[in-house]
């Protein structure tokens, strides 16, 4: 145990000296994948362990057995444990059914044949729910337990116990609380984790109960669900009770509102308390957090804590002052402790200091001052813009385009002369869309057309034929995501805002459209992308 | 003060005796304004003051004085206070520069001629950011905070004094940060709030600094910042310290990570806890949660805690199997003591259960078992759709219209013949997209032509125009949102999901389409939505 008030009261960027390991445990692939939205497909799976294996957790819950599309993926366990640096693999399975021997228990067979090195085994630690929900007596239950845990034990498994609910049992009843504990230890089990199934706990009382638990047995883990947004918290306060082992999601994803955040915890437990989890490769936690997400298709949520791409974007012009400044002003840590970067966006709100900070990034031989005529153009051109529902909070490679504007160095590498799209459907066939489309690259005009499944792909397919015999580097990039936005409610009939994520391998942009049509919204910043991209490699030449 | 422990320990689903008033100030519109991509025009705040008022907020932070475009609106405030039903108006100012006197600073002249009951006035309580950030001398500080309270005080208006980054200030000099204190309490200040401003703080050390100063004070108010995820939580360890006002955010909005969200802290110390905050009104959260969302143009985060849509949706089988038989048993509150509602989804995870759930409530006189032909059906069906890439997580209207077709009973109001678009731009002209749609009702055949700025908007023209004259109640429904998602990194190639959100002002529904097109996903979705109006409609008859 620490004694947190001084390490944190003392220091704000100071690196503690490890005190404790504490154990990491992600469940990303099981509790996570209960989100709403949240599904991983076999080869999605296989990407996240080994990211997460990368990261250096200490454990990775592959999946629950009972997944029984899964079972040609549990196979692939054993050869996949080989490759991996640090972490063990886990399933997950239930306590044996009521009134059976665990010997005997489908599920836990399976889980006793899985080719991992660990077993997570849940069970029930609030007496309530055992006699009224499934519906066995407080005795039947503890001897699930016990059998299910040294059935496992004897296959040959490292054995962690989930004792669910057990925040709410230890309100109900806990001398019936800590029999579970008991037989869970007392049959074998390596750690066992104390879960606030339904999330309805504050730190304090999960602090006082996990203290309690400590203080008799040394290999206690935590798990909380997010219910009152305090998941994070109570892990915390249970790691400060004496508990080694967290259990914890990235990005917080899971059933109902979420697991605690892994991206959150671990941040918090090593840069704030001296704890080490996952020692140096902290570094690595914001791509980490990014490619998990991307596996998991799940839109990454940019204010979170820590790996979020505003933790450290300042918006507000007396924030961007003073950061700039002295960073410790107005932020808690180093944003490159986490691999995370600062970052400052223009907006109303944000004012001259932010387009001068941005202008002088993206032009560093030249001095900028708030004065500057060309700094007073650029904010009045993002104003107008922002008017018409541009948003280049999100889209810095169209800023970036704006500003050359506003400094008279946009160049034009081609220019539209017309566009016609078609789209076709009888009943019955697919629908199928082309586009013709005329540009100009200086003198020289150019017609060509371009068939897709969607006309966006159609004048995709086209702009590049144009533009490939004088841009070849056109063929490296490719859009990796593709976003429409209705800009007020009256829906179809309003603006819409097109934001495109593009990449070429190296590097990731974002460009932003808007219009009332959808079409042309999507053509803006298609046109955006490519040309910030032909800006970029010239400039790189 | 309060035992919370006692309280939670006893009490999942008991209402406790009202004990002490903590004070809510709602910052929405000023530090929640500050978040990226959060923009309120003058409108949206009078709409937002509006909503805040009727949830029963004591305090309604309208806007930071320095924001020059907003003068016009400043003076609105006015007759704004007097329709008010509990809510105090306050506008937000910082203290006097350096050097100044505040009679002579004219953002606090400003501040003094507000229309409004009260006034915020932040200033600095860490020494090292008043002499390295600031410039001033400690005295200087302190003079320019009594100062400009004692100014605001004697303009006739109630002065609430932000202590700016207090926490740090502690740290680093806990004497100077008393001082600072009572250096606004002494001018006057009717509450002084604590502040974490750059959100480091852990709730062990913001509940014990706030405890020290609630033993000198009881009127002592907590503003945290969520850079740790754990706003809530240190606000609530400050309440729990003493504390008795508690600023936030609506959904924690705000820079960086936000503020702490007052949607989870307020029902938290409502019904955790056993404070009192917004009394009875308490039912009404959800709603104003997405109310002001909608006021933002925020995607409102589903997964929030107690207002979120999957707040208390149940995704895994045995989560719902429990869920049904005995609600506490994965549920910590009742979701109508917020104003929201228990809900089950249907995927791949959550199995047959929840498919029978929604068939039950679709049709509640027949009876369905899991092994019904009926619900084998609708489960294949939409697991099939699913691999396609649909997602009827959130989509529930398409789900019924699925459901519908799997019991034989989905109705045919009109089929598609054949649909053209046609995209037609000119350099510098303005886009403009034309659809020629047939369809058939019964026997008779029609075709219609729509225009519109776009072509989602020329087939929604079209599709209208062509069914109106058979069913005149669709002038009713329109679209509230429109968004498309491309399914995986291929980009414009590959297939996208279209959602589709309508309404018909009585009730919102929501709808989805997947196809490589984004027309004919576009439409696909457009249909359902129609559809689904129809049918409810003539449900009713």
């Amino acid at each position: 145990m620490i004694h947190s008030e001084f390490c944190i009261l003392n220091s704000a960027f100071t690196t503690l000296i490890t005190i404790m390991k504490i154990e990491i445990y992600d469940t990303t692939l099981r509790d996570g994948a209960q989100g709403v939205g949240v599904e991983f497909s076999d080869d999605d799976r296989r990407r996240v362990i080994h990211v997460l294996d990368r990261l250096g957790v200490d454990y990775i819950e592959a999946g629950m057995i009972t997944d029984a599309a899964s079972e040609a993926f549990f196979e692939t366990l054993g050869p996949m444990q080989k490759e991996l640096s640090c972490a063990k693999l886990c399933v997950f399975a239930p306590t044996a059914k009521v009134g059976t021997a665990a010997a005997d228990d489908p599920l836990l067979r399976l889980a006793a044949k899985a080719p991992t090195p660990a077993a997570a085994v849940f069970g029930k630690a609030w007496l309530w729910q055992v006699t009224e929900v499934l519906g066995a007596t407080a005795e039947e239950n503890l001897r699930l337990i016990r059998d299910s845990v040294s059935y496992l034990v004897s296959s040959g498994k490292e054995v962690l116990f989930d004792a669910e609910h057990f925040f709410d049992g230890w309100a109900d009843n806990p001398d019936y609380a800590m029999s579970v504990v008991d037989a869970a230890f007392e049959a074998g089990a390596s750690r066992v984790v104390l879960c606030d199934t339904n999330g309805g706990m504050l730190p304090d009382v999960v602090g006082l109960v996990t203290g309690a638990v400590c203080r008799k047995y040394d290999r206690v883990g935590i798990h909380c669900h997010n219910d009152m947004g305090m998941a994070a918290a109570c892990s915390v306060a249970a790691v400060l009770a004496g508990a080694s082992h967290v259990q914890g999601t990235v990005s917080g994803i899971g059933e109902r509102c979420g697991n605690a955040n892994l991206n959150t915890l671990i941040p918090v437990l090593q840069c704030k308390l001296g704890f080490d989890c996952i020692g140096e490769r902290l570094s690595a936690l914001t791509s980490a957090a990014r490619a998990v997400s991307d596996a998991a298709n799940l839109s990454f949520d940019e204010s979170e804590p820590f790996v979020g791409g505003y933790a450290f974007t300042h918006k507000a012009g007396t924030h961007i002052d003073g950061v700039t400044k002295r960073p410790r002003s107005f932020e808690h840590i180093d944003p490159a402790a986490v691999g995370n970067e600062r970052n400052t966006v223009v907006s109303g709100l944000s004012g001259r200091a932010a387009i001068v900070d941005k202008m002088r990034a993206a032009f560093p031989e030249e001095r900028f001052s708030k004065d500057d005529p060309r700094v007073l153009c650029a904010a009045s051109m993002i104003r107008e813009r922002e008017a018409e529902g541009f948003d280049y909070e999100d889209a810095s490679a169209s800023l970036m385009l704006v500003l050359d504007e506003a400094l008279g160095v946009r160049q034009s590498f081609f220019r539209l002369e017309s566009l016609k799209v078609i789209v076709d459907e009888n009943a019955g066939d697919a629908f199928s869309a082309s586009a013709v489309i005329k540009i100009a690259v200086g003198e020289r005009e150019y017609l060509t057309a371009g068939e897709g499944n969607g006309p966006v792909n159609a004048i995709d397919e086209a702009l590049r034929r144009a533009l490939l015999r004088f841009y070849p580097q056109i063929a490296e990039m490719h859009l990796t995501d593709y976003r429409v936005r209705v800009l007020d409610s009256r829906a179809t009939a309003s603006a819409v805002r097109v934001a495109i994520e593009s990449t070429d391998g190296r590097s990731v942009w974002r460009t932003v459209g808007v219009s009332s049509d959808v079409i042309n919204a999507s053509w803006q910043a298609l046109r955006d992308s490519v040309e910030y991209m032909l800006k970029t490699r010239q400039n790189e030449e």
